[in-house]
């Protein structure tokens, strides 16, 4: 066995509710001593899906119990319906029969779909339990396991039931990275560009050095994961609520999400990431179409998506549907619009995102027509 | 039509989640007024039971459309089994249905049960939207609408299911109550007099002198309630997530919760306040035998709740079932039970309780023994 490195550990600063987020190899199997550490004296209930479960509650259980604590495992179904009414009351419902107390700690070990699932059980079990995150995709590890958004879908929209609730802790493992698909993999490392194009330039030419080293794993890759908690922990300590600089995290999700929703959320033709990409790039043309941001700068971005394997234009999508009515539609019912006018993030070059609140529901319209016609 | 005087404001003090309570006649029919000063430019749903909007939403209907408050009403069957996932799903849905935003709200019109429902739902629907609180009951004007803990039951037990979501106004109109049900105004009153036996000798005295006075309304009646949320609304304040002092509010509520277990919460039996009565007399009398009490302080608060009309012992109950073995069950299953150990509020003398962590279950055992022989 080789010595495992010390984690690299991120603090998200929330006053009486901040907490580590420690990444590195080896963390599923260190985690009960970190939980232990954390959370003295705190039992546990597991939450992961069919598939995570798989491939790693063994190891997590196995951690659990040679820290002494004593857990319990529930296992669901995979994907994105997971994220429902039913699924959580089944949560709550065993945390319950667990009798576990507010000090225990409901532990989500998976993707952004138990994660987000099992904090808002979390979050409402016994008016909130403590909870942990041991986010197994990349996207969870950089993106949802981070800042304390937790929720369920409703047949009115995607996320739009939840509460904040912020773990205790949170054990980003890089090695069970190494399972994901590589499609998910490089859904996720959509997010990481993100974090480079919203505020951090020297983040982004950093990526586009080390992209093919953060996709074999290793240090670049522990770093990468780092550098985006870090990013997203920033955004988050200035605003826990979302109720201002949080929706820079939204660059490309306004065109991303109506992406989706034209797909219906069908993972075969696009999962979230992708559609971040194809929205991050459409952000940049149109930022580009307004006199905002220069047309080289929005070929770097776009030249580093494709780089990854990314999407970046609507039409890639296999099937059909993208009508600039119904991506209108999906626009205007997007949950950030504030009462009537458009919000997106716009950009003024690689690393120079910010909140534009009155975007003219015309210029986009123009816009898209211009993409879809290309 | 008589001068409305101006109402009683207490303030309770949470920092950025600080907010008013009003407390008078006629805030019903003022409503709209008050809440579009506190919500600009809101929108409402407003949520009630069918016997207290058969009574009261055509008013406060009224007075938010003269307010320019556009607003629709959810009206939900009366009752505590109306606290349950089922309900909360409905309210939830029915918020997005109106595509109310995070700055609209959510407005509870009825008892406590109608509260803890619909906080619920503001506290998870967007991940927090508006809420605003019109309690119609006494127990929800002195208690349950006072310190943002909402929730609903589960199979697993009462409340154990919700989250901390502060209001951003109460209405406490005392004119409401004139519709109540007596034995509602009752059961209510043994909240008015808990918060005198916690910590305010003279608050229990005046109560004493003013008992008739408050039962029949009028300037009485609005003082007892401004005083009782005040004195919530100070523990609320120094302890706003239940992990300390606040533990204090369940003077009475450790056996109280036990014997409508017993009962099922057959309300026909025993409702919540006839509970805290007979609890509140129990933990007066087990004080005295373990030698904290003056038989005299315990004789006089129980002859003052005799004095309102309400039951202080077992005994009075309809029917059967209250083992020693059947309440020491219960009181081991509540959620007030910290590792192992029983938590009881205990008393030093009117006005003189505190929390005691670690009462023997034989001691108890031996006084409910002595409480049953009787
Ligand atoms: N809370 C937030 O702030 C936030 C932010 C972004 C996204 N999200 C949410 O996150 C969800 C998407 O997250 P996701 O992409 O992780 O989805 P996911 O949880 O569905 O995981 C994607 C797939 O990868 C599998 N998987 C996960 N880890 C694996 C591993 N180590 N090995 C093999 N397979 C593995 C899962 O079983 C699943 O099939 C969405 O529901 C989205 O709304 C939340
Ligand atoms: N959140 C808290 O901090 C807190 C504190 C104490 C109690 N509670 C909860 O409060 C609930 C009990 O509250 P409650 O006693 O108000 O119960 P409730 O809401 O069921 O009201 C009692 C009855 O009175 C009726 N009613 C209410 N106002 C009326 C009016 N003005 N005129 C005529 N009828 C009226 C209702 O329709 C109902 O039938 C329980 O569920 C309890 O768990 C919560
Ligand atoms: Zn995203
Ligand atoms: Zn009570």
């Amino acid at each position: 066995m080789t010595e495992t490195p010390e984690p690299v550990s991120v603090r998200v600063d929330l006053g009486p509710r901040s907490y580590d987020i420690l990444i590195g190899p080896g963390l599923v199997a260190s985690a009960g001593r970190h939980i232990a550490a954390a959370l003295p004296r705190a039992r546990a209930l597991v939450v992961s899906d069919e598939t995570v479960a798989a491939l790693h509650a063994d190891r997590l259980l196995a951690a659990l119990e040679s820290a002494g604590i004593g857990a319990a495992l529930l296992t669901l179904p995979p994907g994105e319906t997971t994220k429902s009414f039913d699924h959580l009351i089944a949560v709550v419902d065993r945390i319950l029969a667990e009798r576990l107390e507010r000090g225990d700690a409901v532990v989500a070990l998976g993707g952004g779909v138990i994660g987000d699932l099992s904090g808002f059980a979390a979050g409402i079990a016994r008016r909130g339990m403590q909870f942990v995150q041991v986010p197994t995709s990349l996207l969870a590890q950089v993106d949802s396991s981070v800042g304390g958004k937790t929720g369920i879908n409703s047949a009115r929209g995607k996320n739009l039931v939840g509460v904040f609730h912020q773990p205790a802790l949170v054990l980003a493992d890089t090695d069970v990275l190494d399972t994901l698909a590589e499609r998910e993999f490089r859904a996720g490392y959509a997010e990481v560009v993100k974090y480079g194009l919203i505020d951090r330039p020297d983040f982004f030419e950093w990526l586009e050095a080390n992209r093919a080293a953060i996709f074999s794993g290793g240090a670049a890759r522990v770093e990468a994961v780092a550098a985006s908690c870090r990013a997203k922990a920033a955004v988050v300590a200035g605003d826990e609520r979302e109720d201002g600089d949080r929706a820079l995290l939204n660059l490309g999700h306004t065109f991303g999400h109506a992406l989706e929703s034209v797909v219906r959320y069908d993972p075969a033709r696009l999962v979230h990431g992708e559609g971040v990409a194809i929205g991050m790039a459409l952000a940049h043309r149109f930022s580009v179409r307004l006199g905002l941001c220069s047309g080289q700068d929005a070929g770097r971005a776009e030249a580093h998506l494709r780089a990854a394997g990314l999407p970046t234009r609507i039409q890639e999508i296999p099937g059909d549907g993208f009508t600039v009515d119904a991506l209108m539609d999906k626009i205007a019912q997007d949950k950030k619009v504030s009462r009537g006018a458009l919000t997106f993030i716009l950009t003024r070059g690689i690393g120079r995102a910010y909140v534009a609140r009155d975007v003219a529901p015309d210029a986009v319209r123009d816009f898209l027509n211009q993409e879809l016609a290309a």
